[in-house]
């Protein structure tokens, strides 16, 4: 049972995550320890050579394990990013992008998460990133 | 002797990295193997709690080495991000930031490069980032 | 179909990969795309505290993607680490260690994969690695 | 002033580091928040083509933070690496190996550095590391 619903992610990130609404990424699931997101195509989001800019994919690597710690840990509004390491695999063809993330490690300072990305419809992986967010200390 | 200059970098932004401008980066120095940007603030660039989004400093961090690579090698538009690693030192309370990015190695193939950010007028690391780019083939 | 044999990869390790043979790491498993290592225990892999000092578990996960190239690329003996990045999730208690790699991107001048690494018999992941390998030009 | 000397260092490798010796790592400065040591060339060091293996490099970047954390936090014999990030810029030829090291964060539960490695004699960075150590709670 995710601690999140998708209205609730979408509400954080209308009031106080404006990043995500400027990535535009959408949630398309999310479970304990898991969560799914959609990037839809922006023709703002292209670099030079046509392919879709690696901060696009970084910023919703970082969405998506957000929301899979809130979908776990109770009370994780304040969890911030410690390190996040991306591969880029392949050029990013123009279209949406899908990411699907999932914890390995939910310890009681740090969670530790994986995200793989692809174009939708294309089984390869077009970028992997792993990271490490701090957790707030739990209220007392 | 850089290859590009502010001016050059700033058409690049306008005419084809659209992501630097969504970031709002201004680019203060671009040298053979150094560039300095500056964030300017913005409200919708915070995250709950306060502080700055960590995908503003990713997004910061690639765009800085890019314009590094372009000051350096010739032709590179076409250069893409191939790993970034990212630390996050400290909240990053709002305010400007200013990126720092060197190279420090131009290879053939591939550039390697460090980025220090910093909340502006405070001398304090406030995150780190390492990126390779893929370099491409020269032309013949 | 690997390209290589266990017992071709522990010949390698004899005659000309002897950090290999330092870790004492064990080749249970090449396929193409993917590798398993056993690594025995030993009392002088023990860090202050009792646990198995990190910098085995990097070297492990070294030799598990290079076996893991072998076994995919023809002829890729000079493959060289470009980038590894470690993440370790838990204290790992004295005993063998299990690590599986797998290649998620070989292309023709880099590959890239990830290793989990466990204690053995036990489910829970006590570290993660992500590598890139540069791989030799073709022979002509 | 450090909190460590390079005997009371030297000592803590032979009672409880042995990876330290495996390696052959010698320290050669320990100052609060900066590490240097010095990797003699062994000739078991070297991979296939004949350059230093990566995980030699690793396991020194590795001591190397860990010594700088010693000579900066008082009791923290029981830090433990989080993350490791390596680099490798260059192939290293068969020699010595120079190590420096900093902290470029000290705190309450992390300390973060990096490291840049040398061929000795020769300016031209051959690796570049950077390094996240959990910190041990403090006695009370």
């Amino acid at each position: 049972m995710a601690r999140i619903t998708l209205d609730e992610f979408r509400k954080i990130m209308e009031t106080s995550l404006p990043i995500g609404l400027m990535l535009g990424a959408e949630p398309i699931l999310i479970e304990e320890r898991r969560a799914v997101f959609r990037l839809p195509f922006r023709e703002d989001s292209l670099r030079p050579g046509g392919s879709i800019a690696g901060p696009m994919l970084m910023g919703l690597a970082d969405v998506v394990i957000y929301a899979a710690i809130l979908g776990t840990v109770e009370g994780a509004l304040q969890a911030v990013t410690s390190n996040l390491t991306m591969n880029f695999l392949r050029r990013v063809p123009p279209g949406p992008i899908i990411a699907e993330g999932r914890l390995l490690r939910v310890g009681r300072r740090l969670a530790f998460g994986e995200v793989e990305l692809f174009a939708e419809g294309d089984p390869e992986m077009v970028a992997h990133a792993t990271l490490t967010y701090a957790l707030p200390a739990p209220a007392t």
